[in-house]
């Protein structure tokens, strides 16, 4: 039998810091073949996310770094293609951690979600109904704790997850600030995702004050993907047992060492706040319950999706720094050619 | 009928950071009358608290700063010695905020605890049955949430909350690390509070390489009465899911404007690790059962209780220097003369 020609993204060289496109190299092999259990999927898109700055960085992380010389870690959506496991049927819609590449194997281990019974495009299983919804919705809901009429902020407002939070507040009854950067963005945060006020961090003097005034009640509950100044003018905001959720450090470029900042004690003292970290693999018994609302919520038009597709992995090794440098709109794709 | 003489200290100018003596005078004053629905206290011993020097700083704070001219805000014990109030009885022993000074007229509403039913010495209200020990008791049980086998560390291990955080958490079957300055409280630490190991601050080069090493399993609570270098070290440290409170920042003498200090939000979230404020008075509530819980716990000898006592009012202005300064052993007090 002909072997499949798989096109793949390595990972070239260690970086520190966000990863520019000479550490990554595009090649071409041949597909592997699935053994007993495995299946061989066959990827329709490739997701960017910022998290994927973390795993090839050799820094404390939740995994350990993408060795040099493999292909990228990363989440795809693909097509079950051929099957040697009974539980994953040819034709079916998978996503889950298959790397940059066109062809994967999988044991089911790797699988994230199952498309099964969701009549949405295949994309979507990379954002809205992916990590990024799923990490909106369980983070807002169980970490957040929002209640109707609280004021909910949000970094990086008009991104794939923030996007999602402000959208998720705004159906639990909240007032939504929205933190982000150009003109462009703020228009966008305010006319597709729904925000009361939307806050341009990159053309605003005092962004402590803007917050202030922006939150007249203060700021219940924060949803945290920058760490940094936008974080510290938000941390100036609190009231009363506000709830912080750190779901991403955007505007740190290298954790080591670690950079100084306000600390943060004090606030959290004062205001009985609680800051948490998020980790969306800690929620795998609510994917299921995150899907099927975030779908609904897609179909009765309450939550507008935005996704930014690049048309060929030859832009893969590009877009991590792309996605650093704000300059997607919407989630970040790749398709596979 | 001949006015009772109240000793009081008065704040006599604003102070920046730890205040010491020249910030208050000792002066002679009649008592007040207590009007109807009221009642005369008269106090038998006064506290000295950390958080005192937060309550004359002009900085944001649970509640607006001592005024000037004022009587010191403290806690203190007394006798209810003259009632207009069905409430409480002539004879009672009861605790609050009644001020650093001889005679106390209170409503009931700055009442703390009440003494009944407990046969201890009436200062104990004021340190392992009053703010300290209940501080101990519901910040860890209820926000430290320690487990069987876990390991706690405790910073002012030896102080008058952290010595009852490492009881509580020993009693609850944790792996307790005391933190603390000098080899007396090292000595103290293990020896009178029972920590497995006892970390001296002020003669170790490398803390966060001496917290590694106490915490082979990592740092599943941490009870922070610090802030600054000490915390830092162990937020190195942590393990998944670890809980952090903040229950006081002493090694920090002044927070206007807010001090640097390494950003603690990429521990929080590979860690998946909470950090949250403690005030006591969220857990009036539990105040009845943490006073019952620790009083039975002194009787099984449990938990060891040491004080440090001033015995009169003259030494009031230089205490809250003294506390921070770490020159007390066991909880600080002031005996009314």
């Amino acid at each position: 039998m002909r072997k499949l020609e798989n096109r793949r993204v390595i990972l070239a060289d260690r970086p520190k810091g966000v990863p520019g496109p000479e550490f990554f190299k595009v090649e071409v092999a041949d597909a592997l073949e699935p053994g007993d259990g495995e299946f061989l999927i066959h990827n329709k898109f490739l997701s960017v996310d910022p998290a994927m700055r973390g795993w090839v960085n050799d820094a404390p992380n939740y995994s350990p770094p993408v060795p040099v010389g493999d292909v990228m870690r990363a989440f795809a959506v693909g097509e079950v293609v051929k099957s040697n496991n009974p539980d994953f049927g040819e034709g079916e819609i998978v996503s889950g951690l298959f790397g940059w590449q066109r062809y994967a194997v999988s044991s089911g281990a790797n699988v994230m979600t199952r498309m099964t019974g969701i009549n949405q495009s295949p994309s979507y299983a990379l954002g809205i109904l992916g990590l990024n919804g799923i990490t909106a919705y369980c983070g807002l809901i169980y970490q957040g704790e929002p209640r109707t009429g609280e004021t909910v902020v949000v970094s990086t407002a008009a991104g794939s997850v923030g996007s999602c939070v402000g959208q998720i507040a705004k159906i639990k009854g909240c007032r939504t600030v929205g933190i982000t950067g150009g003109p462009r963005k703020v228009q966008q945060c305010v006319a597709e995702f729904g925000y009361d006020v939307a806050l341009d961090y990159k053309n605003t003097d005092d962004l402590g004050a803007a917050v202030a005034e922006a939150c007249p009640d203060g700021v219940h509950v924060y949803f945290d993907n920058t760490c940094g100044p936008i974080s510290d003018a938000v941390m100036e905001n609190l009231d009363m047992n506000a709830r912080i959720i750190i779901c991403g450090t955007a505007a740190i470029t290298d954790w080591d060492p670690i950079p100084m900042g306000p600390r943060v004690h004090r606030q959290l003292l004062v205001n009985r706040a609680r800051m948490s970290g998020l980790l969306i693999f800690d929620y795998k018994d609510r994917y299921d319950e995150a899907v099927k609302q975030l779908s609904q919520w897609i179909d009765e038009s309450k939550i507008q999706v935005r996704e930014h597709i690049l048309d060929s992995m030859d832009y893969a090794p590009g877009a991590i720094q792309m996605l650093y440098k704000g300059e997607n709109q919407g989630k970040l794709l790749i398709k596979v050619d």
